[in-house]
C-alpha cells in the first residue's frame, strides 16, 4: 500500500530534519560554480547536488523553469534527477506552479503525479488563479498516487499582495480562501494531510490568517531572501511544526564542493529543528 | 528588424482570418483518431495537424500539458511542432500558463521567448497569481524578442470567479486590474500592442470591464465549450476587432482527415470574420 504524501513527509522531516533544498540552476549560480550555461553545466550542477545531498536532506524542490529553459534536453536532465533523488530516499516537490482547467489540468497532473510518468514527483506546486476548484483533477490524482500538492496561497514577493490580499464577497482574502480549501481537503488526516500551501517566510506576522490547515506549509524565503530559521515561530505561530522551510541559494552557494554542500544543509536543518522545537 | 508580436498578429489575422486553433492531444482525442496514447500517437496527431493547417491558419495554441505528460520526449515533439508551424508562417501562442517570480520567471521567459530557445514561440500565456509585477522579466524579454504575452484575466471556467472577481482596495476586481495593467503596457502601440489578455468567450456580457487594452484578447470557449462566432460581438463589444477566438475540439474532431481539418478551420475563420465584420 502506498503511504500518503503527508505521512511520508512527516517521517522524512522527523528523520532527516525539516529542510527543503531548492535546486535552482540559474545562469549566475552555474557561473559561480565555474560551469558553462548549457546542458553540460546543467547536468554537472544537478548531479553534484543530487550526489551530495540525496541521502541526507528530507525534501528537494527542483525549479522546473531552470530545466525547461534548455528545452526537452533540460527536461531529460530533470527526469533523471527526480528519479535519483527519490531512489536515495529524498522527497521531491516539483516546483512547476502549474494551473489550468479540465482536461488540461488533468494532463499536468499526469505529467507530475502519475506513478509511471517520467517526471513523477512526490508533490507538485500549483497555481490557483483559475480558482481552487480548477485544481480538482490534480487533487484526485495525487490522492490516488500517494502524492501531494502545494497550492500557492501567500507568496513571499511584494507584488503578490495585489492578487492574494484581494477580498471576496464573504470578506475573506484570496490567500485565506486557499488556506480554508486546504484545511477542508486535509480534514481528519493523520499525522497530517497531503495538501499543502506555499506561504512565504518573509511575510512577517501572519496571525490574521488561519494557518492551521493540517497539512504542510512550504516556506520559501530563508537564507538569501532574508528570513532566518529563528524567524519561523513568529511568522507561523502554532503551525510552525508543519512548516517545510526552503533554502536554495543559502545552500547551493557552497558548491561545487560536496562536503561544503552537506555541511551547509546539516547546519540549516539543525538550526531549523532548534528554532521550531521539533 | 523584428516586427512586434502585435504587428505580426494583426497582419496574420487580416491575411488568414482571425482564428486560433488549439493543439490539444488529449487521450480521448487520440483515441477518436484511432491513435495510441503514447509518443507515437502524439507525434502522428501533432504533425497531422501541423501539415494540414500550418500554411492556412493564423494562430496555433499548443497546450503544453498534453506534451509534458509524456516527459522530455513529449516536449521534444512540441519543439519540432513549434518550429514547423512557425516555418510555415503560422504564429504560435504557447499555452503553458507559466507564472513565478524573479530569476524563475526570467527562466520561464527564456524557455519560451528567447529567440535561440528550442521552444521559442511567438507568445506565451502567463498566470498572474503572484501579481502582475511578477511577470516583468517576461514582459521585458518579449519586447526584446518581438514576442508577446497573454495574461490570464477572466477565464472561461466558472471556478475562476473565486479569484478573478475578488476586489482590491481600489474597488477594482482582479480581472479588471490585469486588463488595466495590459492597457498601460500597450499604450501608444500601433496597430496594437503585444501584451494580450485571456478572456473567456463564454462569460456573457462583459460590458462592466474595460476590454479596450489596445492588445489582443485570446478567447477560448468557441465550439465544444458552447460559444459561437456569432456570440463574439455581444461579449466583447467594440474590442471584438482585437479578439483571437480559439477553437480546439471544434476543429480537431474532424481529423485525422487533412481535408476535413482544413475545411473546418476555413469555415470557422469565415464565420468569425463575418461575425466581427473584419
Amino acid at each position: 500500500m502506498t503511504l500518503s504524501f503527508g505521512t511520508r513527509l512527516r517521517a522524512a522531516m522527523d528523520e532527516r530534519g525539516p529542510l527543503c533544498v531548492g535546486i535552482d540552476p540559474h545562469a549566475a549560480l552555474l557561473d559561480s560554480w565555474g560551469l558553462t550555461d548549457d546542458i553540460a553545466g546543467l547536468e554537472r550542477f544537478t548531479f553534484t547536488v543530487v550526489e551530495a545531498l540525496a541521502d541526507t536532506v528530507a525534501v528537494f524542490k527542483p525549479q522546473a523553469a531552470f530545466f525547461e529553459r534548455f528545452g526537452s534536453r533540460g527536461v531529460a536532465v530533470l527526469e533523471r534527477a527526480v528519479a535519483e533523488l527519490r531512489a536515495a530516499g529524498g522527497l521531491v516537490v516539483m516546483d512547476a506552479k502549474r494551473g489550468d482547467i479540465g482536461s488540461t489540468m488533468a494532463a499536468y497532473a499526469e505529467a507530475f503525479l502519475r506513478k509511471d510518468s517520467p517526471l513523477f514527483s512526490d508533490a507538485l506546486t500549483v497555481s490557483p488563479y483559475l480558482g481552487y476548484g480548477s485544481l480538482k483533477p490534480a487533487v484526485d490524482l495525487a490522492r490516488e498516487s500517494g502524492a501531494g500538492l502545494f497550492v500557492l496561497a501567500l507568496t513571499s514577493n511584494p507584488e503578490g499582495a495585489e492578487v492574494q490580499r484581494a477580498v471576496r464577497e464573504d470578506g475573506r482574502t484570496i490567500g485565506a480562501t486557499m488556506l480554508a480549501h486546504l484545511a477542508a481537503e486535509n480534514a481528519g488526516e493523520t499525522p497530517m494531510g497531503s495538501f499543502g500551501a506555499v506561504v512565504g517566510a518573509t511575510l512577517g506576522d501572519l496571525s490574521s490568517f488561519d494557518l492551521d490547515i493540517n497539512g504542510p506549509l512550504l516556506a520559501p524565503g530563508i537564507g538569501a531572501q532574508g528570513a532566518t530559521p529563528a524567524d519561523l515561530p513568529a511568522v507561523f505561530g502554532a503551525a510552525v511544526r508543519n512548516v517545510v522551510p526552503n533554502v536554495s541559494r543559502g545552500v547551493l552557494r557552497h558548491g561545487p564542493d560536496a562536503a561544503a554542500l552537506r555541511d551547509s544543509a546539516h547546519r540549516y536543518a539543525d538550526e531549523i529543528r532548534a528554532a521550531v522545537g521539533g
